[in-house]
């Protein structure tokens, strides 16, 4: 194939731009060939919270990676070792990269590969995480495709529901990941941290789980307006009010049964600290509101980031209130979601319509790929919209 | 108190009437006193499939046993060990009688108590298990109160949604259970065997899980008709097709990842067998619909039954199709529901309204008592209702 | 490469003998080229009770297949697409067959591969089950192999300790398997049905979880030895007493936690039913002697048996004494092991001493191919012994 | 009964005395009738780590608590609603106190319960966690008793393993617990932090969990030498080398499956830094250790500490590594353990000599209730001996 790879392209600290690059090959980062790969056409591949830090600095990648890790797409051209896919197939990628051979791929924890990124057992489309290059582009190198992909079972079925569909290649299985880890099932009451997509993809796999109260905090009114629509109970954490009198005004409890973080490192503080960043705020937040003998995750992301404050947080070291939860039994679960694990189940439920409050909590809104750069800068500030780029213009007005 | 307690008593196969009896104490049935136990005034009593197995004679039990294992009441006289029940509070008996204190009780299995019943390491109100007395009558013992019954959090919010509240005294939860060790989530696709109350409660305790396709299978159209309504499949089982093919043409593939059997040793074969009765008819059926590596639940009663036809059946020994499923390794339970490890979180869902399909699946009708007889003529017909006793008239038409 | 290969082959029940074959290709059955595929040179390959039932006739193969699933071996030879091993490595293969790549590899159930034989979802090595080859011989074609190959981590090591690390490619992770379907664990009371090397690794591998009281059942007086000697109870079923009666003289109750059967329908009667075959004797055996809230694992092989003696056990159909056992909620799981799910935390056990009773419980007995068919004359008649076959002469004396 | 009761009894940071008290009653705290506790004669009571948080004034108690909550004994006085227990019966105490009826104790999650202390749902003897009177002392009141009492089924075995049922109470099931929630199972590598008591049970319990490579660090090289006797890896935290390089040295790679602190908030540096208190280190270690895709156990104690050194450590906010676990997916449980979860399945493994190395591990030395206050100051010094009081002089010598 002669084609172009037209691709979002970080460029330094806020900047990205759309690049023509060469058309993928099956081959790894490092040159091996990839039997074992496809290359797919994007359908869908959405702008994430996580490409944010990157875009931001507090996750740094080389200038010249392609952005994105939230894929949908069509597959074009087969390795030799591919077995079960063919041409045309509409598949769903895992964010993580995953070889399906060590140890953790063999337990069902691919978010800890060992392989695809030895350096730190994590690899990621579009993070300095294994050199993988991103999905923002016409096309992608998947490696490793008969055991990431996931095959929507009809093509036309999959076009109908794709804004949904769009979400499983990371946000929410992601989110389900943090409601398991914090035992969320049918009647658990549980906190939410965060109403960005993440965090409403978290609302939404509570009510699909059977959640009974379902609280959201966000310093933002637009964002928690999503979720009320949909039957969550809501907290406006610009008001001075500890958490747990809060929580107690809605449930007649102070704490929940399961909360999870949805923010991570640039969260926030209460009330008159809401302007002032702390890198702990939500993970201290979700441990107090945990009631004892409940479970918390942090799904939100954290790491050493060279932008941080204190050089405390600046290495990963952060104040947690962990002496005071100790005597509640915390359960805490952090880290990103194998979502292989659960996106199959929820490919079947949005298919057979279980979710039907997903899409307008979700409040998608599909842009191309030149108009990417401008919904990052949106996105910075705080959007409502889930932003998924069409870059082929497949996707149904 | 010098009150008499009308109640629902078993005189012989096929015949209940309603008898005046003794006001109950606190004493267990041996005569022993129960400082742990508590007087209820009966709010709703349900009858049970289960209840037909003793009026039709399968389940063998003493002339004069007051029948009744689903009980809501308020609490008018506790024991001296009772600290956190106090009169006038409603609450959910599970079905189950359990002491707290042994082995098993310990460890969650309430199911099998191991000295409420020390004979059989099984308990249960109305039944030949324990000597325990039912509770289709105005007032009821039960011991061990502080560890075994529900309390509702609100006095008037219970009575508003008490049709519903009702069965969490037995048959959700036992539906429930029945689709847990099936091992039934968000996604899962789902065969239940009996559109019958508890099929039907299995049948909304698996949207309540995010269960995808629920396919659910019985021989009488009007049950199958409620379930339908609330956005479930059926298969007539009259029509004399494979089961599996009947499942490949609803999703496109033969078997389920889940299958729970709701029938029981009074099962009747598929379409031409459909008027045999075959007590292993419905282990078999969901023994064959489920997929390799899936489960199954065998939640409709088993024993040995003096008025089965075969000597093998009496016995408690059935034809399974043991060696056919091996293959696809089974992973089978069977038995009664530990009602507790269920009831709070399912009366929090409801009391949150995350099952407003419940009702009408349901299909209840309040009687009195003395339309008790009546009501086990009809539900032995294979009525569609779920029948609630309503003693002293508190349940607002 | 010329080389040829010499191979332990099925010639019609009861018959086995060394044939000269050609070297094996990287192949899968049905001609496709395998690039996910090894060569194995092998090092130790044993003869499993499982071996007989194709022996005997009870699990129908063609006529020229070869023999065998119990494999470890050297690796001679890569697939173009084997990413993770290398010439040389010492190495145990898992008798199930297994992509790595379908639904139920990626859930960790290897044992019910979809692909691999997509007729019945479950493929094995030397077994009419995919129409893989088997690995008595001289060499193997192993494909799938950077997923389904554990590596031993030094070649030093694991020569020393071969004939433990030689049972991990089934009989000691299959009885693994089974103490955990029956919910064994530190402390458990554990009854075993057989004193087979399967039986006996699982007396072993009881030990290594922490089991409290550990009861082996047998005909055989010779094998009930080898778990005696290790620390065990044993229970000659030769004696006309109820299994729970003996069972109470050891353990001073009559029921165990957990029972798993290692026999499968071969089984015979207890007592004066001793010389009687009856195919669900050891399932109900295990049914019988499991508590209320224990749970029973059913390794044994099943399935339709084209030489049983009764229509229905011809027809994989047993009187099971279900009915019996539903009173105690029983959790019934049957089937092959995933062998992969244990291989390696089992190799890690040996490798750093854990199990220094496994040897003299196995009492393995090392024999060339040529000693094969006496061995299978042999085992057949209820040897003691665990064979294991070396090919090259490789393992020391 | 006219009978005194001896205790050791806080009398300010540093002191404790032998006091005469009065003879317990059934009666809670508050003076509410327990007609569901017990009088017990103390047949061995332990001093703890914990107790010594309180000596040194981390943990404040009023003047004159008893001290003390590992206690086994005798049942001498039952209430009126005790229905399984008799006099004479030897039972183990678990140390947390719980009334078997709250939702926490019906889930099993006894050392939360909500109403024994429902200020911080947590209560446990000799703490001020709800003003319940330690067991060092002749006699011992202990409420709830048929649901927390561990009975030992025969008088005169228990006394002859009375010095390895004596952990029972709390250290050996605390010990356990931690392993549990890190995961450790068949094989696992395991890091414990601490060779103290409970750190020492903790590597007897990993070695009944059938754990492979089980390595235990401390400062105190005397303590280590009791468990590399017994067949684990040992490393000494003065050494001034990575951990994870230390580790690598004898698991040939730096990280452990699981690894669990059982050391708290009295932690000190490694290497040059061996002398520094930092209340974080230990929960830092084993973050640090545990490898990607495992579990990490926080079983040491943590809380607002009066007496630490900085102010955040004062209100129980630690500097903890979190952010660099982060991309490990870390999986962190705290908080003490449910002792009745564990303790009957130890009693089993202690009873059938599963667990014969735990003795000289443990390192026991009986002593009389006089000879407590001198066990204290040597304790505090760090000995490697456990201490077991044994008022009434019935510990065989």
């Amino acid at each position: 194939m002669t084609e172009r790879n037209r691709a979002v392209v970080f460029h330094g600290t806020g900047t990205v731009k759309v690049d023509t690059l060469d058309f993928p090959k099956l081959e790894m980062p490092d040159g091996r060939k990839a039997p074992h790969g496809v290359i797919l056409k994007i359908v869908a591949t959405n702008i994430c919270g996580s490409d944010l830090h990157i875009y931001r600095g507090s996750f740094p990648v080389p200038d010249g990676m392609v952005m994105g890790h939230e894929m949908t797409g069509q597959v074009v051209e087969v390795g030799s070792d591919v077995e079960f896919l063919k041409e045309g197939d509409i598949v769903s990628v895992p964010f993580n990269v995953a070889c399906g051979r060590c140890r953790n791929c063999r337990a069902g924890r691919t978010e800890v590969c060992e392989t695809a990124n030895p350096e730190k057992a994590c690899a990621a489309y579009g993070f300095n995480l294994g050199n993988f290059q991103g999905g923002q582009a016409d096309y992608l190198f998947v490696p490793y495709a008969d055991f990431q992909l996931l095959r929507f079972p009809d093509r036309d079925q999959a076009m109908d529901k794709i804004l949904e569909l769009a979400v499983l290649s990371d946000i929410l299985p992601t989110a389900f990941h943090g409601l398991i880890e914090a035992g969320v099932g049918p009647g658990s009451t549980v906190y939410l941290a965060g109403a960005g997509p993440v965090g409403r993809c978290g609302a939404a796999a509570a009510r699909l789980l059977g959640a009974s109260c379902i609280i959201v905090g966000d310093h933002d009114t637009k964002r928690l307006e999503l979720v009320r629509k949909a039957g969550c109970e809501t907290i406006d954490l610009n008001q001075d009010v500890p958490l747990t009198d809060q929580i107690e005004q809605i449930l007649g409890e102070p704490m929940v049964d399961a909360a999870v973080d949805y923010v991570g490192s640039e969260a926030h503080g209460l009330g008159k600290d809401a302007k002032m960043m702390d890198p702990a705020a939500a993970i201290n937040q979700v441990l107090d509101v945990t009631r004892a003998g409940g479970a918390t995750g942090i799904i939100g992301v954290y790491g050493p980031d060279p932008i941080a404050k204190s050089k405390k947080a600046q290495e990963g070291t952060f104040d947690l209130d962990f002496g005071q939860a100790w005597i509640k039994s915390p359960h805490v679960t952090g880290g990103q979601a194998p979502i292989m694990r659960y996106n199959r189940q929820l490919m079947m439920a949005i298919l057979w319509d279980r979710m039907p409050y997903l899409r307008e909590m979700l409040n998608p809104t599909v842009i191309s790929l030149d108009e990417a750069p401008q919904a990052y800068a949106d996105f910075d500030k705080g959007s409502d919209l889930k932003y998924i780029i069409d870059p082929h213009g497949m996707i149904a007005k």
